[in-house]
């Protein structure tokens, strides 16, 4: 079996290999009719084995002509899920072992969160050798992640009733009036987070910069209270799906602390920039925060799914988690090491995520992974300045990262079909639907404060400035396409 | 890059397969202290990248002789944690196409869910080739598998309430009242989530079968509905953690159906044996539940993580899940193929854990995984009957699976301390303390309402009849060292 396994196991890495060095051939989106595949594989488990060729002459030819391929350098659409050779060793070992093993979390999260410039209170062992009343954890992704945050913060409010010396069905009662604040850019994670809780959440609407802002929150806040409402959460975002907004980090750390509410910052994605100093001062409000997030499968190279979290104090997360059976063992207390991990996320068990990451960052080093953010951020802001000199074309918001929204300037449309914000619109979703159509990027159309718009992600980790300089190129032709058509119409 | 990974890729299948060959020479626990790495690994990001040798270095010197081996043929403690050759090579191809991939679903779970014998309500695809109601879905974890199920019963409990009249505001005070049943031994992730969702739940203590029957459940619904509660979730198990006891699955289906209860059942472990015809008369009932989950990352040879879960019909689940944004793809209405999982699970994406699933059920075959099951349950039922015919020993319970829970027989301590439960206790945890830590074998020490016992789960992949008679030898040698040392105290 293991003598199998040696040759099996080097045909797929060479598999692997070739792929990639192919990828930017291949069509990145599929165009397939979802239930494809069921019509084109067996839905029934073979009675005897079969064999790897098998299998493998149905990905090749059954599996891989439908498939969006996400790692693809011309692939733009929603965020990169960055895939890496590096990470996949770790994947291998990941496998091998096979264990749930928590010994690694101070280990791998602390030099993360050193790397990425959180303060001391994020880190697991402090810098005297004794633990902290935080650290990191890794979660499954950033839906968990703010999710675990709010179930603490909800841990946290109802010790405050108890303080106050509410009684215990009192609490049961008002914990239906804990409301939770976010924005309507926030990632729909937080929404599902509330409802699965069961707790309100007030989705506060932004003004033109997409920013949820202290005022804003103030005043929702302020509005809730003489509702009878309880705030006790918000989620602040450090780079939206939509257009990578910050929201103002500092007047909302100021608010949280003012109503003692659980200040959650989700960075899924922009937080991989963080490795970059320079990066490091927009965030700025960050040290402030209970909890953060971010993802390293999007923009950090480490296979999906590794969801980095750190909270500064893990007391009321343990407490809102925390379950004891006769099976469990006991963990042993020991002045440096006493976290029990088990009780900082969902479930009890957990593949064993941190050797990927610790692959990641010991085989790319702090100098590969800012290579490869900047890489990215260079080859957006490119693309970005290169639009606007086309003059056809207007940045919905400034590129800061690797995502690039644009839309089509009104003044660019034929002129007897200006004013029409319907036309606008129309004619910016034919022309995502064009590159689209044409295959050989993928991006995806999308609509702002109900405008639609073009979102570039680039961040793929094999994307070159050749492929964003073929994109552009497309993106050219398929807008005279488009306003052609609109002219002869 | 992709010409070095087919060097250090081929070096790591080579690592893998080495460390299968040599697993069974190896001590399966870890004598460590918490934070052991940390004493030993770097917590910086290194500023340029390492070579794969530095990092193989550090795992073979300084990783590996800390750690627990989950997957040694010697390791009998919690449940197994299966992996195999067909699942590395599964997750390989994962990570190289690391796609968010929906398709897959209804291929794989349909035909899992046919192996272990689901009726077709289960199917996402029925016989006439249309879409039902229902279908499987992959979860992290069994865990949140119950959340799920859990979150879909609250969903329906709130529209039946809607269904009577009752106003929105009254909704809410009366979720309050909703109250979750499961038993003493049913997984704490039951509890876990009902305290993460806000529920009550009734923990009803077992009898000395430790089964949930028909009976413990009507008494605590009635009991509890006479406090103005409302009953709306059970979690039954099909093979418990502690002593793989089957709850009474059809009477418990009778109670769910007359009371409008959601009826979960838990088969994390010993879902995996119902691949094996001869056990699924043992699962009857089952095809009258709502959702069933149970784990092929833990007895199906398919590497963590993978939770298979079905429900009959995903209506509530998907309105208690269901969130739209601008940025998530609109998904295509077709007769056939309308699911959208995004809405069957708590996270927005997943890694592509089907093809895992997939690599696994076709290299082995049905034929292969049956004789895996069958191999450890032989295994299981041969050890117990070595120890009954020792004569110094009791079973529990009588082993169904791959699970042998024994203790030592009150009448085979010396006379004098005979009659005394704390000696009893102290002698049974003292021969899982000895065995563990003569460190050949590692196994858990239990215990099961008050009583101590020793728990050993036959299941590793690699695990053969002579690593088992291997560990009947040393349980019967360290129990006379233990009775030895009591007898001369």
């Amino acid at each position: 079996m293991s003598s199998e396994f040696r040759i099996r196991g080097k045909q797929v890495i060479d598999e692997i290999a070739d792929y990639y060095e192919n990828l930017a051939s291949i069509k990145p989106m599929a165009t397939v009719e979802p239930g494809y595949l069921y019509k084109l594989l067996s839905h029934e488990v073979p009675e005897t084995g079969e064999s790897l060729n098998a299998i493998q002459k149905d990905i090749k030819e059954k599996i891989m002509p439908g498939m969006t391929h996400w790692q693809s350098p011309n692939f733009y659409a929603w965020f990169p899920s960055n895939t890496s050779f590096p990470a996949m060793l770790g994947d291998m070992y990941c496998g091998m072992f096979s264990i749930v093993e928590f010994n690694w979390l101070p280990v791998v999260m602390d030099a993360l969160g050193k790397l990425i410039g959180l303060p001391e209170r994020f880190m697991a062992i402090q810098e005297d050798g004794f633990e902290g009343d935080g650290g990191g954890v890794i979660q499954g992704g950033a839906s968990e992640a703010m999710m675990v945050a709010m179930i603490a913060a909800r841990e946290m409010a109802t010790e405050k009733l108890k303080a106050q010396g509410v009684v215990e069905d009192e609490i049961v009662a008002l914990r239906n009036s804990l409301i939770a604040y976010c924005s309507d850019q926030t990632h729909s994670a937080a929404q599902k987070a509330a409802n699965l809780i069961g707790c309100q959440i007030n989705v506060i609407q932004t003004a033109s910069d997409f920013r949820l802002t202290k005022e804003l929150l103030a005043d929702a806040i302020a509005k809730d209270k003489q509702k009878g409402l309880i705030p006790f959460y918000v989620c602040a975002t450090f780079g939206t799906t939509n257009t990578t907004a910050i929201d103002d980090l500092p007047g909302i750390a100021d608010v949280a602390e003012a109503e003692g509410l659980w200040n959650h910052i989700d960075g899924a994605y922009a937080g991989a920039a963080l490795a970059c100093p320079e990066f490091q001062p927009l965030a700025k409000g960050i040290e402030r925060c209970d909890s953060f997030n971010f993802n390293p499968h999007k923009w950090m190279l480490c296979n999906h799914s590794c969801c980095a979290m750190w909270v500064a104090d893990s007391t009321h997360l343990v407490n809102a988690m925390a379950i004891q059976r006769e099976y469990l063992p006991k963990v042993k207390k020991d002045k440096g090491f006493v976290k029990d991990y088990r009780d900082w996320q969902l479930p009890l068990g957990r593949p064993f995520r941190a050797m990927k990451l610790w692959f990641v960052l010991r085989m790319f080093g702090a100098e590969g992974i800012r290579k490869h953010i900047r890489k990215d951020v260079d080859n957006a802001k490119w693309l970005s300045e290169e639009l606007v000199s086309d003059g056809r074309f207007e940045l919905v918001v400034p590129v800061v990262f690797g995502l690039v929204v644009f839309r089509l300037k009104p003044s660019a449309l034929p002129t007897h079909l200006q004013g029409s914000a319907e036309v606008e619109n129309a004619a910016n979703a034919a022309i995502a639907n064009e590159i689209n159509t044409d295959g050989r990027a993928f991006l995806l159309g999308t609509k702002l404060h109900g405008r639609d718009a073009i979102r570039v992600a680039v961040g793929s980790a094999a994307s070159t400035r050749e492929n964003v300089s073929e994109l552009l190129g497309i993106i050219k032709d398929k807008t005279s396409v488009v306003l052609a058509n609109l002219e002869s119409n």
